[in-house]
């Protein structure tokens, strides 16, 4: 098991697009209160992760490499909608960056992780790094395959 | 993805014990209409295994090894009753049934299946083979985690 410790903030603008993004699609098998079942395919690899609860920003990880066409027909197994993103890696002193640009009913999206070693250890944000959503549950990519970002603003 | 064609019976009496039966606990830790996700630990093995909707008496199965650490720790995020059974390989005329003999919660159940290579093929049924229950839910060993069988009397 890994323990996953994150921060989460919205993206402004576009000066952080550099390099060659993944494209990524994802979707969750099943989710309850205590865990998330995620299918993840990326061009020819995949994995499934179970995710636990999350206590502060921390969260257990547990991830298996699987066969992408395993993938293939998990995701239409999958509840809810397929994310479809790109993930782009942006290094801004010493850390790394994950950018997702969401695609299709997320687009419009573009949100930026930060993994770190410990829930208090601090960093430095790039200029194009807004609002921090870390504790905003809609921004879990799990709920964003159940109530997509374009259809917030619907009742 | 294999896909498994199963039949489901109850078992009478104890004429089938023979061998050594392996001890196996098992959870699940999300379920959805279209989806089930197992983790199953015997002893230090331990396996993830993601079953499909139930089409007929087929079902898609993903199943893969997983450290029995990780499959420890999962267990512990399931959703429902752990279960705990002994399962017995039982041979009869060159097919391999698999009679599981439940506790706990589902103490008292003793059921036995058999794994087809077809819906529709034929296979000689022991004496202690009693009534089929492939169709009834209630069996399956994800709604015995939910509803067991010492609870079946109670509204």
């Amino acid at each position: 098991m890994a323990v996953e410790i994150e921060r989460k903030f919205l993206v402004t603008g576009d000066a952080w697009k550099s390099g060659t993004p993944t494209r990524l699609s994802q979707g969750y098998l099943a989710s309850s209160k205590d865990s998330t079942v995620r299918i993840r395919l990326a061009g020819d690899l995949a994995w499934l992760t179970i995710k636990g609860p999350t206590v502060g920003i921390s969260r257990a990880e547990f991830e298996y490499e699987i066969p992408a066409t395993d993938a293939q027909q998990m995701l239409d197994m999958c509840e809810g909608a397929i994310i479809e993103k790109t993930r782009w890696q942006v290094s801004y002193e010493n850390l790394i960056w994950e950018v997702d640009e969401f695609f299709g009913e997320n687009g419009g999206l573009v949100v930026a992780e930060i993994e770190l070693r410990s829930e208090d250890q601090t960093f430095a944000k790039p200029d194009w790094v807004g609002e921090e959503v870390t504790d905003d549950p809609r921004y879990a990519n799990s709920n964003l395959s159940v109530k997509p970002f374009t259809r917030w603003n619907s009742s």
